[in-house]
């Protein structure tokens, strides 16, 4: 089933919405909110899906589905820690920075708590802030929402407790991220409120692509329509789900509604290796940060700037008879004035 | 007023509780939890502060109180961030683990931010994580709960944004702090679930004891009933709280009910300074790394463990009369058997 919080008040109105996004109905009767659902959720499930059979046979009254009502699946959620599971991401950008990576990084999941109290909706503008020096990047990656994770929990286990999808814009101030990660306490100012996709979706819905720890389908982002990257989510991904909750539950148990993410998605062909290099289009990228190492690297110089007023971004996933999964994120960065 | 979270669900049941914490009554009838009474804070505080008149009057039906029966105030929250106000306290545990202390961090705040997922109660055990090489620690600090804080607050206006303050018990796992926060994404793993006090407080409670920014009152720890420290929250704090809010506010906005912590409370007389030193029992300590360490330098060797299965700890604040004012967190670490 696919999932979304019409925007109301701070939590959002849950409605369940049609596989092809084009109508959706109220789930009030059985939960108002979306996290009131993943607080119950061995109850609620069963009939949030009775209701998407209900709304695909034509049988309940619906109304149209505007992507552009959405808050994003949790308007403001207990957890929101994102991983770095496309350790080629990490590379590139420390590689950027002038910072070594250590081997480690290849077999110890990297993860930060980010901050879950205000995210942005999926068509909500980015506030620009600061000035260019502060470096606003995109990052496109995919999410996924756990229920209560008893702590210890192994990999294989850990794979069960995922119950929705999401795609996230998880964005980030480059500026700010060097002297504030060589602080050594993590991303805190670095790391401004994020969007997710307007829809969330059980794992059934994804088919084949999803293979339990794994999304196998490209992820699309684009920067004021010119495609900027359709990296395969389900490649060169070093630590699945099932090991980034385990990571995340090591020493603690995680609560419902616990938003686990992939990290910015990264392909290796894209740094102009054999496979598809950046020459021909390779675009292996979601973010802005990676793409200007890579000209850096193979061209001497950066040509593509960080996001200023006026920019807009775009983040989408398409099944394989092209038809977006989640909805898209769009988002236009403003100044503040506006 | 006081407010306090009975055990109940995942959000507990709101009371307003008496000043001398022995009787309490429900406020379900103004707000059911205390997100709740945050979320429109502006409404349900003169009303929750007029039940907490009718308290004291003895014109209202009441229940005892027992601090037992609390969940921390807000059993779950969207945004915990903890500071590092005390930079003695920073400086003596690098000191232990060999690192350096940047000349910036005595003028820019250090902030990390907390699983806010799931918070113990204050008299629920610590789970015993792994072994005691995982280094088991506690934490007493000072909390204040932000309602809706706009990005971009200056450090006085960030000051009237101070709703309710508690007590902490910042669980730590020194044995993970070091290879973590060398990853540079800040803690996780070596964070575990924090505890609050029973009692959360408005800052009118305090006194003369608040200046504003400030708790101008001795934090008492205890391990097994001995004495650890007693430092005055409100010495040494090097950044004050409106100063911790501007920084956690910068580049995004705060969602009420934001928790923001003062960082473990350290006074620098302890460190065996002309002031007290530690052979007079100056306890300027609130965790066991600082003794630690302190006792290495000025005896040769650690003499203090880390905490084990069975061992007690107590964190609570007096008022000028020996009153408590926030009640006591108080737990036992447990073995994952018990």
């Amino acid at each position: 089933m696919k999932l979304a919080s019409l925007k109301h008040g701070r939590d959002g109105r849950l409605v369940v919405v049609s596989k092809d996004l084009t109508h959706a109905a109220l789930a009030a009767d059985i939960a108002p909110t979306l996290q009131a659902a993943l607080d119950n959720w061995t109850q609620a499930a069963p009939k949030l899906a009775a209701l998407a059979r209900r709304i695909e046979a034509l049988s309940v009254e619906t109304f149209p589905f505007r992507e552009r009502d959405c808050a994003s699946p949790l308007p403001r959620a207990y957890q929101w820690a994102d991983g770095s599971a496309y350790v080629n991401h990490v590379a590139l950008v420390r590689k950027a920075r002038g910072a070594d990576l250590p081997p480690s990084f290849w077999t110890d999941p990297l993860m930060y708590q980010g901050g879950s109290d205000t995210f942005l909706g999926p068509r909500d503008p980015i506030p620009f802030i600061g000035d260019e020096s502060f470096g606003l990047d995109l990052e496109a990656e995919i999410a996924v929402i756990a229920d209560d994770t008893p702590m210890g929990v192994d990999e294989r286990t850990a794979r069960s407790h995922i119950k929705l999808l999401m795609l996230v814009n998880d964005v980030t101030l480059r500026g700010l991220t060097g002297p504030e990660l060589a602080k050594g306490f993590g991303f805190y100012q670095s790391k401004p409120s994020s969007a997710f996709s307007p829809v969330a979706v059980t794992p059934d819905e994804l088919g084949a692509a999803w293979d339990g720890a794994k999304l196998n389908l490209p992820l699309l982002s684009f920067v004021n329509d010119a495609p900027l990257g359709r990296p395969d989510a389900g490649i060169d991904m070093t630590f699945d789900f099932g090991r980034l909750i385990a990571h995340a539950a090591r020493t603690r148990m995680l609560s419902a509604g616990t938003i686990i993410g992939s990290g910015t998605v990264s392909n290796r062909a894209a740094d102009g290796g054999p496979g598809r290099p950046i020459s021909s289009g390779g675009l292996g990228y979601s973010c802005l940060a990676e793409l200007r190492v890579v000209e850096k690297l193979l061209e001497g110089e950066t040509r593509t700037p960080f996001l200023k007023p006026g920019d807009r971004v775009r983040i989408e996933m398409l099944d394989e008879r092209g038809q977006s999964i989640f909805g898209a994120i769009e988002q236009e960065v403003t100044s503040n004035g506006r």
